[in-house]
C-alpha cells in the first residue's frame, strides 16, 4: 500500500467527505439526494419497482490486496453486483457501499478505491449514492446495487423451454485462468496472459446487454458468478429443463494457451483442453450473461455472444453428449 | 455459540436455502420477487423513487457475541437501518443483508441472526429481499435498507428555521447507559438496570412516526445515531441555523439510576447528572428521531415524544445557555 495520511490519522468524517468528493465528480441525477443525509433518494425512471442485489467481499477470501489495486477492487466489487442487475434485464441505477478497513489503511487506498467503484458504475450508466465506513481487522466491502425495469417484467431463471437455444454473452473462464496465473506467480506467465489476468482483477460484463436481451425476448437469463455448470445448472432446476452444450463453442486461443503454459510436463494437448474446459466450466467471476430465447427470436448482436447449446426436455447438463453433475464454489464447502 | 452443525458443515448453499425458509415464514407481497434469483425485485407502492442506506457492522465493534445473541444483533442490525428510512420520512419496505462469519459458526446462530433481522423488519412493515453470505473471520454483517416516500417530498437536514421547535421521539441516552452497565460487568447491575441493557441490545426506532412526522410538516429530521451533539449538529450545519436545548426535557429517572449507580464513591447527584447528561448528548445509538416543526404546527402524539429545544438564528449548539461543542463517534478516532 502507498506511504501518506491513514485513515486512522484523519478520521471517519474526512474520509466519507473525500469518498463524497470522488463521487461528486460524477454528476447526480436532477432530483437525487445523493451522500450527506440519513439515506439516498434515488429515481427509478417511471417504474415503481427496484430491482436491488447485495453482495460481501472479503479480503484474502474474494480478492488480495498484493494482486489487486484499491481502484481494481472497487472496480470488481461494482462489477460483480451492476452484472446481477443486467442479469434480470434491468438497467443499473444506483450502488451503495460498505467499507470496512483498518485505521492502518492508507486514505489514498480508499480514495482509489472509490475511484474504482464510481468509474465502473459510470460504465454501466449508474452513480454512487451513499455508504457506510467502519474500522475492521480485514479490508471488506458491501455493495448493494439497485436498477430499474423500466416497465418490463424481469427476466427469472425459470422461463426457459426445450429447444431454446443457449447463449453466453461475455468472456468465459478468463478469470479462472488469471486467477490459475496468479497462483503459479510467475511474473513471466503473468505478463504474457495479461488480458486473462486483467479478467480476473476485473471483470468485464456486458453492459446494458442485459436490457437489450430482455427487450428481445429472452426467456431466461443468469449472470455467470460461479462457473458455467453451477450457474446454467440454477436455470435448468428453476426451468425444469436439461441442457445439451456443445465445448466447441467457447474453445478460446487465449485460454488453451494459457493452459498450455501453466500444463505439467509431459501432458499433452487434451489434457491443457481438459484444463481451458474446466476454466469454463467450474471458474467464476466472469460475470458474462447467460440467458435463452426461443428459437425463433435472434439474440441482439455483440461482440462476444456465442451459442452454446440448447435447452432439452431430458433433465440433466450435458457437455458432448457426456452427463456432468453441476460444480460451481461454495463459500463456506470451497471448490468440489 | 451453541451446539449442533456449523456453517463449514452445511455449505452456503444449504446455510441460503435455510435462512430463505426463515424470510418465507413471512409473507412477500404479491408480485415482489425474493430471496434465489440475481436480484430482488421490490414494490415501492407508486412512487419510482428509492429511498436507500447501508451500514456495516463488525464484531468487537459494533456488537459482541458474549454481550448480544444472534437474534438481537440481527434486530439492531435491522433497527438502525430501518430507522434511516423514517428519518427521511419514508415508509421501510425491504432490507438487503450480507452475512460474513467464521465457518465455525453454528448454523443455529445464523438462523437466529436472520429471524432477528426478519422479525425486526416486519415490526417495521418490511421484509427481508435478499442477501450474500461469506466466509470472514469476524462476524461482520452489513444491511440496506429501502423504503418508499410514496409520493411525499424525503425530510431533509436543512429545512430548520430560526423559531422552530425542536422535537425527538423515542428513547434518548438508554443505549450508550446500557453499554456502559454491560462494561462494568456487574450481574447485579446489568439485572437492576435490565431496560436500559435492553435498549442497548436493541434500539426501538419509533416505525411509522417518521411518516407521520413528515405528513404533519416537519421541516428536518435526523435519525440519532452518532449522540445527540453530533446529530443536531448535522441540522444545524445543513439548516445554517443553531440551536438552544433545554436538558430539563430529557431528564429520566431511569438514567439518573443507572448513572447513581455506576458513579464512583463520594461522587454527588451533580456528577450523576453530569453523567446521564453524557448519555443523552454524547452517546449514540439509540436510533430515536430528531425533528424540527414550524412554531404552527403540532408534531403528531407519540408516547416518547418531547420537546427539547428551539432553533435559534444565532450559530452554535447550547444547553441551557452554555455553548458546547459536538460530540460523536468516529469509527477511525473514537470517542473524542
Amino acid at each position: 500500500m502507498a506511504d501518506g495520511p491513514t485513515l486512522a490519522d484523519v478520521g471517519e468524517f474526512a474520509l466519507i467527505a473525500r469518498i463524497a468528493e470522488i463521487i461528486g465528480e460524477t454528476p447526480v441525477p436532477r432530483g437525487d439526494i445523493g451522500v450527506g443525509d440519513d439515506a439516498a433518494v434515488i429515481r427509478l425512471g417511471r417504474d415503481p419497482r427496484v430491482v436491488a442485489t447485495t453482495d460481501m467481499l472479503v479480503e484474502g477470501r474474494h480478492f488480495r490486496l498484493d494482486w489487486s489495486s484499491a481502484y481494481d477492487i472497487g472496480r470488481k466489487a461494482a462489477a460483480q453486483n451492476l452484472a446481477d442487475i443486467e442479469a434480470m434485464g434491468a438497467r443499473p441505477v444506483s450502488l451503495l457501499i460498505g467499507l470496512g478497513a483498518p485505521g492502518s489503511t492508507p486514505l489514498s487506498w480508499a480514495e482509489d478505491f472509490a475511484r474504482g467503484l464510481v468509474h465502473e458504475a459510470a460504465a454501466a450508466g449508474a452513480v454512487v449514492s451513499g455508504g457506510d465506513t467502519v474500522q475492521s481487522d480485514l479490508v471488506t466491502v458491501s455493495v448493494t446495487a439497485l436498477g430499474s425495469l423500466d416497465g418490463r417484467l424481469p427476466i427469472l431463471r425459470l422461463g426457459a423451454a426445450p429447444g431454446d437455444p443457449v447463449f453466453a454473452a461475455g468472456r468465459l473462464g478468463w478469470s479462472a485462468a488469471g486467477l490459475a496465473l496468479l497462483e503459479r506467480a510467475d511474473a513471466g506467465l503473468v505478463t504474457r496472459h495479461g488480458a486473462l489476468v486483467d479478467a480476473h482483477r476485473v471483470p468485464c460484463p456486458p453492459y446494458g446487454y442485459g436490457t437489450a436481451v430482455s427487450v428481445a425476448g429472452a426467456t431466461a437469463m443468469i449472470d455467470l458468478s460461479d462457473g458455467l455448470l453451477a450457474d446454467l445448472g440454477h436455470i435448468l432446476e428453476e426451468s425444469g429443463v436439461g441442457v445439451d452444450l456443445d465445448s466447441v463453442s467457447w474453445q478460446d486461443a487465449a485460454l488453451f494457451a494459457a493452459a498450455a503454459d501453466l500444463g505439467a510436463e509431459g501432458l499433452g494437448a487434451a489434457e491443457w483442453g481438459a484444463n481451458a474446459d474446466r476454466w469454463v466450466l467450474a471458474g467464476g467471476e466472469d460475470h458474462a450473461l447467460l440467458f435463452t430465447m426461443r428459437p425463433a427470436s435472434p439474440p441482439p448482436p455483440h461482440p462476444l455472444l456465442r451459442r452454446i447449446g440448447t435447452v432439452s426436455a431430458t433433465a440433466g447438463l450435458r457437455v458432448d453428449g457426456v452427463l456432468a453433475a453441476p460444480a460451481g464454489f461454495d463459500h463456506f464447502l470451497g471448490t468440489p
